[in-house]
């Protein structure tokens, strides 16, 4: 068996349509990628579907499909956020994204997001950490970027079919919902109940938590309720690198995205300099790449920015990240070892001019080891759909991946 | 969120093969069509199968998949005649084909179609519609062209189990059948009994008609029964336009394709002047294709013509046909609003040589605002088959649309 690996080079949000600031290009057209081109001219490209035509698809899923799963195995939000800031999460963990937000003595919701806290979440998220509450479940609770947090009730019995205690209406003087089962199942019930009382106990404690009694000294509204929304139970699903049986790293600044490398069973590696932006530490995201294919079988690495100026409708801009991209990419190449396949791929377009997710297809390359070249000689969204891999999935392009490395099970004899 | 809308020009049996009459070109690209070329070239093309490639489908479930359902929400025949003639179809309803037809005292059927009777049909459907059976069944008929009825069995526990009256072979000194029960249910035997119930009210009602008296006075045959053939069970299915919440409109001629689009909620217009072949009012339907956008998220205009000289075989005249849809397609775009994609389709292929549907894919067209165009620049089976989306089926590509629209959901977050 030869030997193979895959680097795969993921532009977030990378498909766009043409824009008339671009000359009617789009900002993929636009941008000086002599890299990508290079891979392009060198290797077999196609257009990629990530679920099917016209259908648009979350950052989250995109991702766990690139990484190797089924639209199906979707475990819901939730969990993946949990992972990406490093919970752990099992099955039949019940998750609840959340807010840090602020209440009155009447249980009024003053503001949705405590006055936007950014300081010392982790010391309070700390005091209502690891609550025992009854039957032996336990709460879990792990504060995220800003306001935000993640909670996980773990036990026997639970379900998610329960209604959110956030009233999402922005801070207009409504009262926070007590949280209701939303079936008439007995789990749906004690998982209302539960997650009540734990909403009563982390009131009380945050109440009276100094860094929220400081925080009303200072004139600043306390972070003293939790908001939680969209509860999610955790799938039982078999990490992708358990499964194959490989090592894989994924090297990403964005939490969803590592998220769904920890789901997967893979190695995350990131840092602050991963900025998830367009000043994100292109070299060392380069490097690393190239460190970890040494002991890996795969490596996934990650740039944000195209996705960011697509839903900010910055074509120009969106244009720069893409040269960014393609310069991250050529610094790989110059190093990449003569067994790696290099692959280029998105998870998703988010054209400038609608700054959402669309279904639109995204172009894909696989530069290596005895491809079969095809005649394209750009990698863009209208050069790659005359490729030879023809129109295909976010499941037939990675399993195309794994079966370059051997990875795929004959069928039949 | 981009107000998007679409136009689609659907050209009924285009698809053909190349023809040594038309100097082995197909009847689309023997055809000057300067009009479906420019959108070609403006768009993006591809080649498309209703179903799955060498699948044929006939116009029932070919403008079904256009108007956005899937293969398996399709109804039946029946229950699509019956809502192209206007009448009220409800989820359990069993509905039948029928012929006014000829039987002598010994239920010999003399001609299946009475003579091919087309006047005064109106009156003597009327003698024998709405009638009530047991149970609170009720039996509604409705004339449709010449000697063709539908009818409908209304109440509850029937089934569509049974067999025709109609014993098909022509006019060869055959009894009308009884109908039976194809099953053992209850349901079959006593949906059996009250059709032939109906059937023998039926006929003692129009033998004594002073329409048929008048007729046989004329010496022309008398429409005194009533065969039937196909039962079909409506089923419960979601009008399209109730699950996306979107209005549309449909432009047609043909009673197939204004009974699919009663089916999926849109809005009827037609005329007497859509008349199904060559010398249909094109300007009329460009004319309302362009009021009904106005007001409407997607209008469909369709033409038959081309089927029609696909099953004669005439590939000059169907060429011509097509000359006439370019004719059609170019008013629309003269006056096509900035904001609205004009999408060109066909239901299925009607190869001339055949004479009827194949498997064949139909090309398609993509044009309107900030679209990935591609390199194609004449619309016809083969120059589309090198377009930007490639093949697909007809599901994708109506998903596509509507993904252009803003009307699909995003999976995953």
């Amino acid at each position: 068996m030869l030997n193979r690996k895959v680097i795969m080079a993921i532009a977030d949000g990378l498909g766009d349509r043409p824009h008339t600031l671009l000359g009617d290009k789009t900002p993929l057209e636009y941008a000086r990628t002599p890299n990508l081109d290079h891979l392009a001219s060198e290797g077999i490209t196609g257009m990629m579907d990530l679920i099917a035509p016209g259908i648009p698809v979350g950052t989250d899923m995109g991702h766990l499909i690139l990484f190797g799963y089924q639209p199906h195995h979707y475990p819901g939000r939730g969990p993946i956020e949990a992972l990406g800031i490093g919970m752990e999460v099992k099955p039949g963990d019940i998750v609840f994204r959340c807010n840090f937000a602020t209440v009155d003595e009447n249980g009024i919701v003053v503001d949705r997001r405590a006055g936007r806290i950014r300081k010392k979440t982790e010391e309070i998220a700390q005091a209502i950490n690891g609550i025992e509450l009854e039957d032996g479940v336990v709460a879990y609770f792990k504060p995220a970027t800003e306001h935000r947090a993640v909670l996980i009730l773990r036990g026997a019995g639970l379900s998610d079919k329960i209604s959110d205690s956030d009233p999402k209406a922005p801070n207009d003087g409504k009262p926070y919902h007590l949280v209701e089962p939303l079936d008439s199942s007995e789990e749906a019930e004690r998982t209302a109940f539960l997650l009540n009382l734990y909403l009563k106990k982390a009131h009380e404690i945050l109440s009276a938590h100094p860094v929220n009694v400081e925080r009303v000294e200072a004139g600043n509204l306390p972070a003293n309720f939790i908001l939680t929304r969209g509860a999610g139970r955790m799938v039982d699903i078999e990490p992708v690198a358990e499964k194959l049986k490989i090592n894989v790293s994924c090297i990403a600044g964005e939490s969803t995205v590592l998220g769904a490398a920890e789901l997967a069973g893979y190695k995350i590696l990131t840092s602050n300099s991963m900025t998830g932006n367009i000043d994100t530490n292109i070299e060392l995201k380069a490097r690393l790449a190239i460190e970890e294919i040494a002991n890996n079988d795969i490596v996934y690495v990650h740039m944000k920015a195209p996705d960011v100026k697509g839903h900010d409708n910055e074509p120009l801009e969106k244009a720069k990240s893409i040269e960014l991209f393609d310069h991250m990419v050529g610094l790989i190449r110059q190093q990449l070892p003569e067994n790696v396949y290099l692959a280029l791929a998105a998870d998703h377009s988010t054209p400038c001019e609608v700054g959402e997710h669309t279904g639109e297809p995204v172009p894909v390359v696989i530069s290596g080891p005895s491809i079969r070249r095809d005649r394209v000689l750009q990698y863009n969204e209208l050069d790659c759909a005359y490729g030879g891999l023809g129109h295909l999935t976010g499941g037939d392009f990675v399993r195309i991946l794994h079966d370059f490395m051997g990875l795929v099970k004959k069928q039949g004899n």
